[in-house]
């Protein structure tokens, strides 16, 4: 047991459990886990997975199997890896602090397997010993009741957040130790060198293509043939690529070329668009939100991302309500302010 | 007979029937109507009418009820006044093509009951010798089957739509006399005097909240109190008000002040907002498609109105896909083209 990494995985729904199954296939982690919603069920009879990995597999379970963070905090474990697969919402909750009580300074290595740009700068702030890994996953995997159903290869890449304080040497041997425990001849997990960079490349669909699908309904085949790709989408590329090139990154010269077409032959229907018709909150702010403040930082004029961030806030909002995070009173408040 | 004006209305839903009753009411014109989906139903039994200003009424029919404009261009009839209550939508239908078949040259006023801006020009095109009139109504009415329920005061304001060949007598009088057939003592139907004035002023709303709440999907509260009022609707109004400047319009310094409270105390969801709800097609070029052409014309940069208009036009592909104007093939053709 000695011998073993202390592992901890938050959010273990479809993209989750098949991070957790693999970590637990290569064994040399005492693998834990926190899920919320299906703990009853999981805690009784585990995870039913049909996984395009790993095969057919009945009841699996880790180790420990936690209802909250609160609970994995409880035994007397100093964690060596906690991995998140969560949504990101730091408008909701901020995982940061969400992560607290299993977090020892200057020992828990964070990986952050979620969508989003410029993750690690919270983190830093608050656990400036800690290094913090990212993961981007290319996966296929949904979760119905504690059935996951894995219909795309988990192909990852991680790397890590550059930390102001820590050295390249120190965080390139923390990363490279979670590949080693995750990474097995099933599954195709790659250490990749600049997470940045990588995280910028992804921003070029997402920030643009993402997020005007959702605010407009329809999926990027409908958004090219409407017109929006090329009247909205694309020249928000242009200020995704912008920021980039002044934070030092870039971006290959065929990138718009390569993600207007990555979707082809599909009528394809991006996460926030997903989330958006399903009534769920949107990652808005680890989108475009922090790309937003990237740029104000950096000075560069974002006219088109900025005004679809602002409209995307309205419905954020508007799936807030509906979430039932707030209720309005019946009569609206009149605002005794004057406008100009 | 003869001493009475030949009028044909088209489009008597529930703002149009009560246009039209109010003609009938002051008795000095042979009224027509063309009434499309509730045509048998009308023909048969007529309207029945609940309404503020007239009361209740049953089985009201005009003099001729035709269920098309051709239908209504039968009979060897020169109209003085053509009178327009339809939705605005020329990506869909071109009005002044629409009315081509029961316009006489020189002869027949069109009257524009309609959103919108700029709606003279393509009319001015067409038919250079005829007076248009601007009527912008106030009135809550709504039709269910034939059956119309008018519950806010049917109050207008009626002007011309400058035409650059026709005197400025020739259409005041003309308008004028308008007023004269339509105004009586229930309604309340007032002579403006610049049409393009007040449409500018209608449009610091409707360019602004209207389509934001549309793409948004909230009314004008929610908007307010998730941030979108001031981070997108106002500085899009002082585009609108920088548009209306450089074409000779001062609008009064206090317009955003007024505009923004006009629904004080309401949850109060735009027409466009409403039509999307209900999958319909939005007035979306009359709104905002002519008032950037206005822009562009004047050189005056609209980045916000821009970004929102180019984003409705998704949204309107949409709704027409959904109302069955067009159909996709199942698989989604690739694009060879190389976008940079």
């Amino acid at each position: 047991m000695s011998s073993k990494y202390n592992v901890l995985l938050i959010g273990a729904g479809g993209v989750g459990t098949i991070v957790a199954y693999g970590i637990d296939y290569v064994g040399k982690s005492n693998l834990s886990i926190v899920v919320r919603r299906d703990y009853e069920k999981v805690k009784d009879t585990g995870y039913n997975i049909d996984s395009i990995d790993y095969g057919t597999i009945e009841g699996w379970k880790p180790q420990n199997i936690y209802p909250s963070v609160e609970a994995a905090a409880t035994p007397k474990v100093v964690y060596d890896y906690v991995i998140i697969t969560t949504k990101n919402l730091p408008d909701i909750v901020k995982v940061e602090d969400l992560v607290e009580p299993v977090i020892t300074p200057g020992v828990t290595a964070v990986v952050l397997m979620q969508n989003g740009f410029d993750l690690g700068r919270p983190f830093f702030a608050k656990y400036p010993e800690n290094v913090i890994i990212s993961g981007v996953s290319h996966i296929g995997s949904h979760n119905s009741n504690g059935a996951i159903h894995q219909t795309q290869k988990d192909k990852s890449f991680v790397s890590y957040f550059e930390s102001p304080t820590l050295s390249k040497e120190v965080q390139e041997a923390k990363t490279k130790e979670f590949i080693s425990i995750y990474s097995n001849e099933k599954n195709e997990c790659n250490y990749f060198e600049n997470a940045k960079w990588y995280r910028y490349r992804k921003l070029v669909y997402n920030a643009t293509l993402n997020t005007v699908c959702a605010l407009t309904g329809v999926d990027t085949g409908r958004l090219e043939f409407s017109g929006g790709l090329e009247s909205i989408s694309i020249p928000a590329m242009r200020e995704v690529i912008a920021v980039a090139k002044a934070d030092g990154v870039e971006l290959p010269e065929d990138v718009i070329n390569a993600v207007v077409h990555s979707d082809d032959g599909d009528w394809f229907e991006p996460s926030m668009r997903v989330d958006v018709k399903k009534g769920n909150p949107i990652e808005l702010e680890v989108i475009l939100g922090n790309l937003l403040k990237v740029a104000k930082e950096l000075d560069v004029e974002t006219p088109i991302l900025t005004v679809v961030y602002n409209l995307l806030k309205v419905v954020q909002y508007r799936l807030k309500e509906g979430q039932g995070m707030f209720t309005l009173p019946e009569e609206r408040p009149i605002s005794d302010k004057f406008y100009k």
